[in-house]
Formats: structure tokens, sequence, C-alpha cells
């Protein structure tokens, strides 16, 4: 098992990482203390891995909250039905909530704790790629408005995570390949080493090897904790992690999100701010070609050539990364190196959004 | 007018306290310097101050939520039609929220704030002694769920608090008094001195004295904003503040919210605690005397005989001051020392809560 601290002052905790972690009863006792726990998961994570927890989990109360699966179920009213279960089962202020499942679990679950009672003791188990990555890191918590996602939220950081490898030999492929968008994304704002590491070790990664799953997801936590650690609440540095989020959450909602998973969004969204970058000249049109080839060869879709350019470049003006200051953007100064920027001209992202169309 | 420093490190925040603050442009300026901003407040404060603080702010963009007026309506459904608002208007992440009433709109709007995009800026601009004294200074946000009050919540501080003596001239006196209790708490709880001016000033206080109310809203302000940081997500010295709110919460359930205001049923409450503290050994009953003269004298309750002492006792166990070591309550060791202790057996509360009756 590997060790990992996100560096928070009072808030700190670890992440460990490794196979086998769900059945290690003596980490689930060291991690879950409290004496009443409510285990938030999903319809379909719950067949697979709520036994083995439940088996593991030392406190004398536990209950169980299921979620039916799906990003459209990250609502206020599923954010409303958990806190009405903890008071149902009249959870004291110093009882824990533990998320087990992937991102729409951990985001649901860690807004309901970060706010019942204005704050529960909270255990995140991420079961997917991408939460172990991404989500699972960073405090980010939210359910989504009609109109936008993740409007609805806190910065609430977790006791501890814990991510089992093991869950991800369940994991449907297409959306192992969702997680490794935003595994590449790493690579591509703040590690140019990692980003070929990656193109060299990219099939012991998609055939699940222990030590590979270890690396990219260790690495991943690494790299977003540091990011994390210097800027908790997103006033600068901690933006960069948005790279392709602007293009793909607009994606996101034009698709209804259903056409794409949000990391198949932010893998087009990542080519797209590519394109923009090579168009501003900070990228080598190569360096494009090398990141659209290691998305692809990820299983991973990098062209919308059928959506309205214009809808696109309308729904990023309501992004919650628009600030007074204008829409700002994350671009790339070469692999592993990403800077925000005020988002140039709309003729520019128009010539990025319709590069596919014409080529 | 006088400024007061809540010290919470990187989230320290001053209050402004005195007459014709709700006039003074340059303050306003200097308190919200967004380019959007969203004045929350009710029906009854909106006719009364609304145009005289949108005369003061300079915002570029400025937008107006009037909730109904009334403890009833601090549900998450207002709570969501904020946040609609919010996004109608197109907020940034780096808009203001300014909460423009008593406690219920601080409550309420400083809850939206906490949550919107993970968090705005917030203002509070308490019109209420109750929201002067206590619901200002502190950070606590919440909405009520319709089995308990305060169950959904963030702590989350302001920018800064504009207490603006002048309003409390339009506030009804049973309010008036209903925001005395409060007062009279810290004197109870923490300073005996601050105990014996009011029993000197009372008159001077309730005549709205503009000296008297700086007294009073200052030093409650101070010695709240003291144990506020020193604790301030309330872990231990910070329950002190409860004192009379376990039996009170209970009581104000028990009259649906509508029997009595808030500050009524904490003054009931801090007379049941005193009894408690009495029967156990801890205080005078010439002390139990005292504090319920005090509190009749500002024109509040202090006994509610034809409650039910068994229902009063049920709730209480429901209280979110419960923690797995079981329910905690504060008692006084004497008026001016409160202390946080295991709440006594049933048949001791059971007797402070039918002594009225007896009697």
């Amino acid at each position: 098992m590997d060790t990992l601290e996100v560096a928070l002052g009072a808030r700190s905790y670890p992440i460990y990482i490794g196979p086998g972690l769900l059945s290690d009863a003596g980490l689930l006792a060291r991690a879950v203390t409290a004496q009443q726990a409510l285990i938030v998961t999903n319809s379909t994570v719950a067949p697979l891995y709520l036994e083995r927890l439940q088996a593991g989990l030392r406190c004398p109360e536990q209950h169980v909250h299921v979620l039916p699966d799906g990003e459209q179920y990250k609502t206020l009213e599923t954010f409303a039905e958990i806190i009405d279960t903890l008071i149902e089962a009249r959870f004291h202020r110093d009882a824990c909530l533990v998320a087990l499942g992937g991102g729409v679990v951990g985001d649901i679950g860690g807004f309901a704790a970060a706010c019942y009672q204005r704050g529960i003791r909270y255990v995140q188990i991420p079961t997917t790629l991408l939460a172990q990555v991404d989500s699972g890191v960073g405090g980010k918590t939210a359910v989504n408005h009609p109109q936008a996602k993740n409007m609805i939220g806190a910065f609430y950081q977790p006791d501890c995570v814990i991510a089992d490898t093991d869950t991800l030999s369940t994991l449907p492929r297409r959306e192992f390949a969702a997680g490794m968008a935003e595994v590449i994304k790493y690579g591509l704002i703040l590690d140019a080493e990692f980003f070929a590491w990656l193109e060299a070790h990219l099939e012991d990664v998609l055939s699940l090897d222990t030590d590979a799953l270890r690396v990219i997801i260790g690495k991943s936590c690494e790299l977003k904790a540091a990011i994390v650690a210097e800027d908790e609440h997103e006033r600068g540095r901690r933006a960069l992690l948005n790279l392709g989020h602007t293009f793909g959450h607009a994606l996101e909602s034009i698709g209804n999100y259903e056409r794409w998973l949000h990391g198949e969004a932010v893998s087009i969204g990542m080519v797209l701010a590519a394109r923009t970058s090579a168009a501003l000249g900070s990228l080598d049109s190569a360096d494009v070609e090398r990141i659209s080839t290691l998305l692809t060869r990820a299983g991973l879709p990098t062209e919308a050539t059928d959506v309205d350019a214009e809808r696109v470049l309308e729904i990023m003006q309501l992004d919650k990364k628009t600030t007074a200051k204008g829409l700002s953007l994350v671009l790339l100064e070469g692999i592993g190196r990403g800077v925000i920027v005020a988002a140039p001209g709309a003729e520019v992202l128009r010539a990025a959004l319709e590069i596919g169309r014409d080529g």
C-alpha cells in the first residue's frame, strides 16, 4: 500500500493506494472510528463492493443509502434525500459518511457530509479511475443545477481517501478511458516526463497491471495534491486543473450529460485547448498531434465535429471559471506546461472548434 | 463608528457598529467591491432599508431577492430559489451576496453564499438585535429541516458585518426583547460584570439610547468573537454559546416555531438551565432569581408551564448538540461562569421542567 499526504495544515489527510484495501479490516477500522457510519453508494457499485466494505467496518451503527447510478441524479433533490436519511437515523455531529463509488457518489456524498449539521466526518472510497485520480483529491464537493454543473457545493476535505486498485477490474472500459483523460491531463499541464511515461507504458496501464496502476494513481494524486495544497480554494494556480474543462463542460451540456462521459468531453476539450494554443503560437502542431494520438490510444474521442461552435461559445460564457475579469482558459506552452490566460477572442476559439469540421 | 475584529487568521473580518451606517456610502463602497451584488432581504425589511442600501452601493450590477418574512421560510427550497436567482443573473464566482435583515435572512443568505460555486463573497447587514449580537458573528449559516433546526448548513465567514443601530428603531418590541435574551446570555456564561451592567442600565437599553446600544452590541460581539476565534467549528468551548438553546430548541419545535421567538425560547431555556444548575448544587437559588428577574424586566418569558416535560426530553435527544458521548448541556457555576457538562439524568431535567408547574 502506498500512502500519500495531502498537505492542508489542520485539514491534511492521507490517500491510501493499492490492491486489496477494501478487504483490509485494519485499515478500515483506523479510517472510520465513528460510532455511526452512513455508507453512500449507488446501485451499480453496491452489488460489487458494499458487502466487502460492511464486513470490514467496525461501527456499531451502520446505515446505507443507495443512489441510482448516473450524473443526472447529482442534484439538490438527491442531496436532500441523503440528509433525510441522516436525520431519520438520528446521526450525531461526530458521525461519519463513507462515500463508496465514483465521482458522482463522492461529490454528492461529500456535499452532504459538508452540510449535515455544518459538517461531519467523511471518508472517500473511490471505485472508478476518474474518482481515484481526480475527484478524490482536493475537497471539491457539489451537485449540479439544471442550468450548469457543480454550481452548488463546498470545499470540504475528507478524513482520508482509500483507493483500492482492485475495484478497477469491474470498471467498464469506457469509464476507465474517461479516467485516463484526467491522468493524461496531469502530464500535460505539469509533468512532461509523466506524459512520456504514459506514452511508453500505456499498454501496461490498459491491461490493469497493478504496478502501472499504482504509478498513474499515485502520480496523479501527487501532482493534484501539490496544486491543491498551494491553492485550496482555486483563487489562482488550481485553475490549471481545468485544462479542457471549459470546452468540456460546454460539450457535456450540449450532449445533455448523456452523449459523453465527463472524461470524454475533457479529452475533446484538451485537444481544442491544444489547438487554440497552437493557433496562438505557444504549442507546436507536432505536440497537438502527440496529445491527440495518446488520447486516441487510451480509447478517448478527440473530435466533436457535429457540434455547433456558436452554442459552445455561448455556454462557455456562463462557465463557472468566468470571473468579472472575463473568461479565462487553460492553454499549453508545451507539453508539461499549462498556463492560465485570459481567453482569446471568439474568432480564435471558433477556429479551434471548426478545425475538425474542415479537416 | 466602532470597529471590532473577529480574529480568524486569513478569514478575519471586521464588524462595524454605530448609527447611520446604512447611509455611509464610503463604508458601503469599501465593504462591497464586487462588480455583481445580490441583496437578499425580506418583505418586512425591504420597504424600510432596501432603497437606502441600494443608494449607497456602487456595484454596476445589482440584483435583489426578497424572501417572505418568517422562520418557516428558512428551508432548502428557499435556499434553492436564491441559487436560481444567482444563476439566472449569471453571477460570477467573485460576486458578492449582501444579506440585509435578521437572523433568517443572514442564515439562508450566508448558506447560499457559502454554496454558490462553492463560495462567493458575503457581507452581512443585520437589522435586528438578535442578528447584530448573535447570528452576525461566527459564520454559522444554515437552513432548517422539517424535523429539526439548522440541520443543513456551513461554517462560512463574511467579508464584514455592518450593524447599524438605527435599524433597531423599527424593530418590534417583542423582537428587541428576543435579542436581549442573547445579550443577557453572554453576561451569564462569560462576564458577570456585563451582567451587572445590564441590571443597572436596562432602562437605557430598552429606550434605545445609542450609547447603551453600542455597549451591548459591542460587548456581545466581542465576547462571542473571542470564543469563535478559539473554536471556530464548535469542537469544544464554542458550545458554551448554547446556554439555554438545547431546552430552547425543544420548546421552539413543540411550539411549531410559532408560539415563541427563538430568543423567547432561549430565555425560558436559560431559566431551565439555571434551575438544573441549582438542582445540581452549582448555582445559588438567589442567582436563579436574579437571572429570571432580569429576563422578565427585558420583556421575556421565563416559564412554559403547559408544555409536556416528556416531549421536551425526547426532542432534546435529537438535538444537534448530541454527540456519540451522549447529550451535553451548558450549565452555570455562578453568573458569568458557563460550563459544558454531560447532561444529568432525565429525572433532574424533568424536575427542572416541572418546577414551574408545581410552584
